[in-house]
């Protein structure tokens, strides 16, 4: 059973993964570093906090110390300028991924319900890898929000 | 192991109830109501369309079958006149999440791993909960993104 519940959890970050670089790959840069209206983030900014999020995990998963958080507590992260670019910031998640990916596939079955320190607390990769997947779906949902803004109301996502 | 793991499945639908419900509580019946731009659904249609998803997933869980979906296959639904209402649509959420709850706590924490049928598949309850917070997330990320476009910034959640 435990085996099965780690597959699945694989296969939901999987999806979250997949979704999330459809649609960016659906988008321009100009959607994707756009501010809009009264005090939206922009796209790249937020797709830095992703790609940033599933790095440190991926570090505590392996047992490493991610370090210090590279923005200020209780503030968002804003891309760096080099990051605001589409193929940079698509360069960024990808590898991101693959590393949360590994580092998650490389946890024993057992393993992957052990505590672990993040942030405040203690949580288990298990717990984590949902928290991500949930994050991650919530961005996904202002980008295609972002897409239907513009007219764009198609599903950019293929599983297959 | 199991039953801790039942426990975490509860705590992640808790926690995307709170979001949903306390974001949707900060916004006025003209932003939910509205749909923008080019291609954008209403707030209040994908909220009903979140509270259809938690009756009809807590009906599977329960060995009950939901019976048809009350709109068209591949198409998103529509609130109904009359759910295009703050305190209405609230307390549609609301009762959809009692009742997927509900559900979900008289599964054993094995059961919670039996296959069900569901949509074109056959799915355990661990997994449609699993899917069930990463799509309200997903809607909440859209709430956060036009309290945003609309000035307000603030985080509304509050998990105290």
């Amino acid at each position: 059973m435990l085996e099965k519940i780690k597959q699945i959890t694989l296969q939901n970050l999987r999806y979250a993964e997949q979704m999330l670089l459809q649609d960016v790959g659906a988008m321009s840069h100009a959607q994707l570093n756009q501010s809009r209206g009264g005090a939206t983030r922009k796209p790249y900014d937020f797709l830095y906090e992703c790609s940033l999020m599933n790095q440190r995990m991926a570090a505590r998963f392996r047992g490493e110390d991610p370090g210090p958080r590279p923005y200020p507590e209780g503030e968002f992260p804003t891309a760096p300028e080099e990051l605001c670019d589409k193929e940079r910031a698509l360069q960024m998640l990808r590898t991101s991924f693959d590393e949360l990916r590994a580092a998650t596939e490389a946890l024993s079955p057992e393993a992957l319900h052990q505590p672990l320190p993040y942030g405040q607390g203690q949580y288990s990769a298990f717990e984590l890898v949902g928290f991500a997947v949930s994050h991650l779906s919530y961005h996904d949902g202002q980008l295609n929000y972002i897409q239907a803004l513009d007219g764009d109301g198609a599903v950019h996502w293929d599983f297959s």
